[in-house]
């Protein structure tokens, strides 16, 4: 299993230096490590030196490779494996119609894949350490966020769907259907929506990895400026909202000023030496503590006792978050972000008597 | 009919300042401008002097409104319409047992929103010109792309199935099924392909306009910096992979260091006066010619007389492009972006000869 590190902040603030420092102070201690570049264009070849980066990892120094993701290509990889999936399990296949060459990048393709390409990378087991060098900002939240969103969209979904008259309307013809389509026997509808459920199972296990500060953690980059300042809390409070921790803020002195360490509060705010040409050495020992699993507050930390639900949300102010209940699901939406949250049953049959927003905690409670 | 105005660069180079003088200048010469932000966290409101932006356009100067894109708010909008929709052509309806209120955002949503909100606010007559500022990456390409790859999967996708064995499979069962699903009546399977076909009229509607430099326009912000130099040129390249003409590049001296003009040829290069406190005059200044079509070359040329297809595809060298054909289709990939070419009947018989690259020129020879 391997400690998958990631960059948020303002583009211009450092975000790929801070990465390849510490992919080289990991490797300098003897950890196997993956640098993954995810910025086309965006100069991380210059970064190490003029070496050309490609799809697969290439090994550059001891213990450490890079890899630069090409979603062209995973996407060539993927639909060859879905065509396998398709004749596995369809009589009359017509993927194999479409070449994975001749396939376009549409939004969002980049997002999926990529996270796909770091959950093999984790399973692997070839690497201590992965360090995502990807958008840094919120497209690159929205990637960590798909194992929650595209798990509830298919619960809420099936859910709905199975319940509706559409369905009752479907049901004579499914069946039969399924039976000249599938090489698999399928009972009723119920059957189908549970085995493509067991699919997304895979969601849940990237959730709660990403949930893990053990195994996935951000970091936060800026330099003095304050807009960039501004942008690092916004990624801060949004990080949350995807399950993401941080672990600390980095200041890169580009510009003169000062950044305030309590507006980032319980945050280790750390200020870097800047590189001397091509020589990494004092970047790479002021990095070396960023592996350690922070000391902050979780996301989400729910009290059943006391009966309440306590929600970390550094960086956004109380008219920036909204909150609504239904059923056994708690609503947030902060930022341009929205979270549903399912509460333990204890507490999913009760109502919301409370909502407290001491910054940075927004404690709800439940009568 | 508004002119869209986006800008491409890296990251801390001033998209976002350049947006707004631009925005500034075309207010004060009497055009009525809307600038569209795009990057939440971005400090947009902090260069327009602390005004609270919201998701529906504000009026903050004369002729100038601003507005901020969020998500999530779009796809509640979107929704309804998905509903009023469904509503009018399934008799027994599900989709009302989904709240908007409560639809997380998942990757692809962001470009797919933004792209249809320029649409709306094109067509709505109340603007002149529009300033896009996006995340100003790839990303912003990929939004760009959306309508000529999505209806090349359209296409590709109906055509497979119409002529497989799963379709000759599904035959029976399709008639009798929409017939107790639709309000609508359909005759047969091509029928149905044919009516949803229409629908993605409104994709050629945005490809015409995203190729068209009247209409639609990018231009590259770089500093003296040589990974944003290199960035730009990436991008440079990258937009005309969408049909995207750049217009110009622009220069913000927030390092010390030169850009070689001759590096970006045919492009206008201008160095862009530093912005001083809260005066944007000098600025304003600068910026003036932004919206002259540039004379530059189109993304593609086709010659039937000779034969021949010129691609413009700046930035890349030749080991980055990729082509092939298959049937009436040429596909290039460069970067990380791949374009299926529909060719004209007299080409489409015919197999490439000859492919040459002189930079920054792709030509195409046919037999």
């Amino acid at each position: 299993m391997s400690q998958i590190l990631t960059f948020l902040g303002k583009g211009g603030t450092g975000r790929s230096t801070l990465a390849v420092a510490a992919a080289r102070a990991a490797a300098q201690q003897g950890r196997r490590v993956l640098l993954v570049g995810h910025q086309p264009g965006s100069g991380l070849e210059m970064l190490l030196g003029g070496i050309p980066l490609s799809g697969e990892p290439v090994t550059i120094a001891a213990n450490l490779s890079v890899v630069q993701l090409r979603t062209t290509q995973l996407l060539e990889q993927h639909w060859t494996a879905a065509k396998e999936l398709e004749a596995q399990y369809v009589r009359t296949p017509f993927f194999r119609e479409i070449y994975g060459q001749e396939l376009g990048v549409l939004p969002g393709m980049d997002q999926a894949l990529a996270l796909e390409a770091l959950r093999r990378y984790d399973a692997s087991g070839q690497y201590d350490c992965i360090l995502y060098d990807g958008p840094g900002d919120l497209t690159t939240l929205r990637a960590f966020g798909i194992p929650e969103v595209a798990s509830w969209y298919w619960r809420r979904a099936s859910k709905a769907f199975l319940g509706s008259d559409l369905a009752k309307t479907l049901r004579p013809f499914v069946e039969p259907l399924l039976r000249s389509v599938s090489t698999v026997e399928f009972s009723s509808l119920e059957d189908l929506s549970n085995r493509l459920g067991g699919m997304t199972n895979i969601f849940e296990e990237g959730r709660q990895a990403i949930a893990d500060p053990r195994r996935v953690l951000a970091h936060l980059v800026t330099t003095p400026d304050p807009m960039a300042v501004q942008t690092a809390r916004y990624l801060w409070g949004s990080a949350q909202m995807v399950g993401l921790t941080v672990g600390g803020l980095w200041v890169m002195p580009l510009v003169p000023g000062e950044v305030s360490a309590a507006d980032f509060s319980p945050l280790p705010v750390r200020i870097l030496p800047r590189r001397q040409g091509s020589d990494w050495s004092a970047l790479e020992e002021a990095v070396g503590g960023i592996f350690a699993v922070p000391q902050v507050p979780p996301p989400v930390a729910i009290d059943e006792g006391a009966r309440t639900v306590k929600l970390f949300i550094p960086g956004f102010s109380k008219a920036q978050i909204e909150l609504s209940q239904s059923g056994p699901e708690l609503t947030i939406t902060a930022g341009d972000q929205r979270r549903n949250l399912f509460l333990p049953p204890s507490l999913a049959g009760r109502q919301v008597t409370g909502a407290k927003f001491q910054e940075p905690f927004l404690v709800i409670t439940f009568g």
